[in-house]
């Protein structure tokens, strides 16, 4: 590969790769960043990372690191001499990695819940989130950052979620600072650092990127499926991957919540599903 | 905390436990093992592990470490002097990670998956398993080990799923090594390791505990809803979870696969189940 030492292959709004460029912003590792379009995957990205196919990938001196929290170990153990990102004891290390592996066995299925899903579903996933917010507030306690004094590992784990919190609240009409004030000020006290505050793209750009998204995603990704098989002939159906989301068949009109997903034995029985008119579909909970 | 200077609070037929123990052995530290029942977990293990209450747990000069991967680093980052588990490049290093990660992400769900879900779902599910699979046999190639000549971290992440091949073998009825002759390979030269042979209990003794468990799940952890929403006062059914796995109610006999996960809404419309004798439960693919 001829050309930039550090190619970053990335995504704008992709809370991972925005821990890659905190971690590189921390160390000043000037790189090439190069953005991905992912409905269209790039030879490169294709590549660079076979296994998973996705963004963040950092390429160092032409050889790939893919998963967002092994790059930044990575860069904390190439780039040593600035800004250890790590903490020194091993103790603390485990703690750090620990906390970085709860935000991402934890956060982002969460988040997404508590502005997508709809009604009593939504009311419980608000609230799961919010006992995973305090559990991380809890550890976060009168610290200034996760791990003590310095920003670190597991502080960036966590706050490249910061600047999606505000499409979510908003979608599912709660506030995050309200029921978690100390994790809300930890987020802006990491904002104060320059690493943080020129990676995360402004809250309602993100806001804005989702709902483009969405409402593309209602209307490509969508699939109509005009002989469905256990009404074959008779009906016309709607599916978004492997759930259905729109039925009508003759008198048969399903209703039933989004997020069943069908296996073949319900489709064979012709199980509920929602009915609706398609152009509602760009309102819907989808991505 | 008074005692032993290292204790593993650990459970024997753990995969996740078994990783610990291997690190534990190869840089031959001498502990004191606890052996946990997870059903009725003990004191100890809550207040060592509050977040996800889960074995392994290894306490070190009475400080906790959990989760299995992150006490293996911890393992070979505190005890220097023996046997480097990690790779000494931080780009080898960050290879094993991504494979211990791959195998973390991808291995446990589908290798369960291909011995208890049944018909077209199972043969799907051993496809999917043995895909991985080979994508690791792709990785270890020709060479001893994942990372070359040296057993570590990403072997040691892998391989104690070795003794529990046979179990999910049996009950789906396939051969891994008829797939992948050179993972199995790698599978018995790392059992040529006293850390690890010692360590993996015996293939069949698995096995048996297995479906002791699963008939002991089938009675104890099925729940039965008698006036369930659908039918109110009319029907018997039986569920696991969010899963309803029999159905009963008068003229209405519904028949649907496993892993139909319920929502409020399908229990509105008394969507499909499997309809069983009670008595059946045992032999199903739970847990």
């Amino acid at each position: 590969m001829v050309g930039s030492e550090v190619i970053l292959l990335d995504f704008w709004p992709s809370m991972f790769g925005m821990r890659v460029r905190i971690a590189l912003a921390e160390k000043g590792i000037e790189y090439d960043y190069k953005e991905q379009d992912l409905p269209d995957k790039s030879t490169l990205l294709l590549e660079m990372n076979p296994v998973h196919k996705k963004i963040p990938v950092l390429i160092h001196k032409g050889k790939p690191i893919n998963e967002s929290c092994i790059i930044v170990q990575y860069i904390d153990e190439t780039w040593k001499d600035k800004s250890p990102l790590m903490p020194s004891d091993p103790y603390t290390r485990a703690q750090a990695r620990f906390w970085a592996d709860y935000v991402d066995k934890k956060v982002y299925d969460a988040l997404k819940k508590s502005g997508t899903l709809k009604g009593e579903q939504q009311e419980k996933a608000k609230k799961e989130f919010i006992e995973i917010l305090k559990v991380l507030e809890g550890q976060i306690g009168e610290k200034p950052y996760f791990m003590g004094e310095s920003f670190g590992y597991a502080d960036i784990a966590l706050v490249t979620f910061y600047c999606w919190f505000y499409t979510f609240e908003t979608l599912g009409n709660y506030s995050i600072e309200k029921e978690c004030p100390k994790l809300i000020a930890w987020a802006k006290r990491c904002m104060q650092r320059e690493s943080v505050s020129k990676t995360l793209p402004d809250s309602k750009k993100i806001y804005e990127f989702f709902m483009e998204m969405r409402s593309k995603l209602g209307h490509d990704h969508i699939q109509k499926v005009e002989d469905f098989s256990p009404f074959r002939g008779r009906g016309v159906f709607l599916k978004h991957g492997r759930e259905l989301v729109s039925g009508s068949s003759g008198r048969w009109k399903f209703h039933a919540a989004l997020g069943i997903k069908m296996s073949s034995m319900v489709l064979r029985f012709g199980l509920g599903v929602l009915f609706l008119d398609e152009t509602c579909l760009p309102n819907l909970g989808f991505i």
